[in-house]
């Protein structure tokens, strides 16, 4: 194994985000399933967005919002996804490459338009949301750049890829680069309603050490195991795969391995405004501590630092340099 | 005079805002001048897009703001402004109209992309503007309907459209329908530095009764008079109109009549988070006040409420019930 170019490379639904506050009848009213990722057709989204009131608009995307927050803890980090070169398009590049994060992925000239998620934001700061994924469903393995993933200490995908056909051909291929270099790949899980329509395939990754690393919520593990009981979850997924963390939102996360659990305590808040990326900025502090070689508490630490950050404003993006504030709160950078 | 269809109607530039918080090195870098608003061209577009970091993205505009905030009050509204037809100005038109304000101005088809304000947001709150006015331009007399300015009890102009020639008389000519239904012509200077393109254009305007109600800033108004001294400034100004508001900022604001000067203090706030909008959503408490027959001191505290809650949060419209927070602190609505 040679040394890292990069330390984290993230692949992801490239999605920009329409976000708006709203209240719980909207959501009855829309027949939607709160705090889910709902896909929707170009139909449903005209729709959705004709019902929504005025909104604010920032790049999203869950391995996106991941890797933006790798970039503002002063990491190096790469982002693999597919928009179109449309007006949305090249705010979404622009946003993603001044964050610091290298973006090669070429832009669609033709097909549908840059994936857009129509996100409903609660008063109780949960988000709901309704992802149109345009331009993000022709992600395909020619875009993977081999040199770019061997050359990077962490390969970060999410559940999400496997929505769009290709993009599932995509991810394992970047999977299959990343083990012959020797480096780590890690995958969210992103949704429980996800894992229900995957979940014998993301079991199937685990088990065959396709994954080294995974990143869940409580939904989605109760979801992965079909069980209303975390513990017995958490058991099980010791089984699967040697190395995860469980989100648990105000709870803190639960970091297990063969030999070892730790639990980590959430970071407190003034006031939760919008949850969107709250684990996307988790697992981008997590992972900056994994690279830098911190204990699984500090990457913890650094996880519920970064969702700290991101829960008390709107949208997924960190608004602030995460390094400056990892340091203000004594934590390793 | 016949009772008014809408309460108030709004004519400016439509701007879309691409806001991002940075450093006052920057500023200082780029050689922009903190707090005004600049006209920049597309290539200096470009060139402080690619130097700036990741964005958020929210409708602007500054008679679009208090629009929309007198929308928010639960009063009837019409904006008047120019987008392009591109996905840009279609997230604009979203806006705009599901803020429940009445915008039937045609979008331009061909000709310049909908315009952009590169806002800057310092660490103190300050907004620093870069617009680059795109279709806004091309607001020409014909898109002013005649029956909607004659139907709107307060007509209400923003001095920026003194920068676009054919704007400029889509101005002078919404007056003049105003003025010959016996409605009411209000008119915001915008900025000091606009003040200082227009002033002389601006004091015949108010000298001319073209304009029944002025809103500045103390910059604005010293601008206006060439002077350091406000109350100086002040007095003058009554001279030259019968009626003003001049805001000040954390000191509240003055309205000032030929017989009455009142002094209304500013709302308390938590934290400064943006300034972008403020002015505008002053204008859009006070406004609505009028057209609810409010005193001028519950009218500046309806402008001081609007006002407080866009600066608590990034970009320049409303995120919550005007109506909903008036009731809550018991204020007439």
């Amino acid at each position: 194994m040679t040394t890292a170019k990069y330390d984290v490379l993230g692949i992801g639904n490239a999605i920009f985000d329409i976000l708006v506050q709203t209240d719980d009848a909207f959501l009855a009213n829309q027949g939607m399933a709160k705090g889910a990722m709902q896909l929707i057709d170009e139909t449903r989204a005209a729709s959705i967005y004709s019902a929504m009131g005025p909104a604010t608009q920032v790049s999203g995307g869950s391995a996106a919002n991941t890797i933006v927050g790798v970039a503002a803890f002063g990491a190096s980090a790469v982002y693999v996804g597919k928009v179109k070169d449309d007006q949305v398009g090249r705010l979404y590049s622009h946003d993603i490459r001044t964050a610091n994060v290298t973006f090669t992925t070429p832009a669609a000239t033709d097909g549908p338009a840059t994936g857009c998620s129509y996100i409903l934001i609660t008063p109780d700061g949960e988000r709901t949301m309704n992802t149109y994924l345009g331009a993000a469903q022709n992600l395909r393995p020619d875009d993977i750049d081999a040199e770019q993933v061997a050359a990077s200490s962490i390969t970060y995908l999410e559940g999400y890829l496997w929505d769009p056909a290709e993009a599932k051909n995509a991810f394992v291929k970047a999977s299959e680069i990343a083990h012959g270099a020797k480096r780590t790949v890690a995958l969210t899980l992103s949704d429980s309603f996800c894992v229900g329509r995957y979940r014998d395939e993301f079991l199937s990754l685990m088990r065959k050490n396709t994954i080294d690393l995974i990143f869940a919520n409580e939904a989605e593990l109760l979801s992965l195991y079909q069980s209303s009981d975390v513990d017995a979850a958490l058991t099980q997924l010791r089984n699967d795969i040697g190395f995860a963390v469980v989100t648990r939102s105000e709870k803190g996360c639960v970091v297990v391995t063969k030999d070892k659990v730790t639990a980590v305590p959430a970071f407190p808040i003034n006031k939760l405004v919008d949850t969107t990326g709250a684990g996307d900025l988790f697992a981008a502090g997590f992972l900056f501590g994994l690279v830098r070689g911190t204990s699984h508490e500090d990457a913890g630490r650094l996880g519920a630092l970064a969702a700290a950050e991101v829960i008390q404003h709107v949208g997924a993006r960190p608004q602030t340099s995460l390094k400056d504030l990892a340091q203000k709160h004594g934590l390793p950078v």
